[in-house]
């Protein structure tokens, strides 16, 4: 805030310690996550990208999963939400992982930058993101948690749903389902959540 | 085709048989329900846009549901697919509407224009056509004639579901969503989609 020490050294080279440093990896990480998507990505090309040494990404973000977090601009760490989901075990699961969902969403502050998110997601950059970045970060790693058998499998089909829920509750804003309380969608989706974790896949 | 017959009258009006008014009858269409929404827009206003009677609206589209539904430029009328799934009655309805939904998308020469569709009803334009219109013209009334109780809240459900499974089976082509057979497809989203139509409703 009160940091005036701007200056940068000669050349192309930055000063490892100037403000605008974590600024410059996250642009070059959402560059280089939405170019090629998260898995052709590495650390070291993002460090390239923004002309700091490797270390310095790890310094500031932590592991590329938590740099792909941060790149995603998304007002909460989902993962750090969705711990609280595994913690309790699957009984209630979906309906938990719900009520975070709605907690977050429902949020007017929150609204709006998440509707970007879900629309930029759209594009084809942003398909790879959700294909290659969002799913294995975020999404199979709770299913795992969970202990469900074939996460790879079913969390995609979650997926399905709580995007569907997206696209008509705030996206397009179809009513009734942009109305429900949070305790109507619950009591409409979470069922049928559940089922996609937990009952036993066809075929 | 080998009508030669492209003449126009002096002036702003056109001759009412000359080839290209049903194209600009239909492309006036297109511009005022994404414009005003469905609900706004009177055959009379598209008439008037396109320099034509409104009787030659009629006589071209039949009724004003007719030509929201061509103005949708989708490869099929899915009122009339959708009528196979009334007629069979409410057993296995949400699987023969799962299969007829297939038929459509899984066809390589429909994927790319319904995909178009899909992202231009996530425009601000085609939220209201999907809110307004496919809503109340096609899908409301399937669950009507299928004897649901309270279409209006079950309908917006199951499109939640189907346009998120669009979302993860085509647009966005999540594994291993993308490429599930028919058969899984079915296995895995009608038993929800039946429940979303004929389940107690809660509260």
């Amino acid at each position: 805030m009160s940091n005036t020490d701007t200056g940068r050294s000669a050349g192309r080279g930055r000063r490892p310690g100037a403000p605008d440093t974590r600024a410059e990896i996250l642009s070059s990480a959402r560059s280089l996550f939405a170019a090629r998507g998260f898995g052709s990505t590495s650390v070291r090309a993002i460090a390239a990208d923004a002309g700091v040494d490797p270390s310095l990404v790890h310094h500031y973000f932590g592991t590329k999963d938590d740099l792909f977090v941060a790149a995603l601009e998304i007002p909460v760490d989902p993962r750090e939400l969705l711990a609280t989901v595994v913690d309790e075990g699957q009984d209630g699961a979906a309906e938990r992982m719900l009520r975070i969902f709605l907690g977050v969403w429902d949020d007017p502050q929150h609204r709006l930058p998440l509707i970007g998110l879900f629309r930029s997601l759209l594009e084809p950059a942003g398909e790879r993101m959700l294909r290659e970045g969002f799913l294995p970060v975020v999404l199979i790693p709770v299913g795992e948690r969970l202990g469900v058998d074939h996460p790879e499998v079913r969390m995609p089909v979650v997926a399905s749903q709580v995007l569907g829920l997206i696209l008509v509750r705030y996206v397009v804003a179809l009513e009734p389902v942009a109305s429900m309380s949070a305790d109507q969608v619950v009591a409409t989706y979470a069922p049928v959540l559940q089922r996609y974790l937990f009952a036993p896949l066809p075929g």
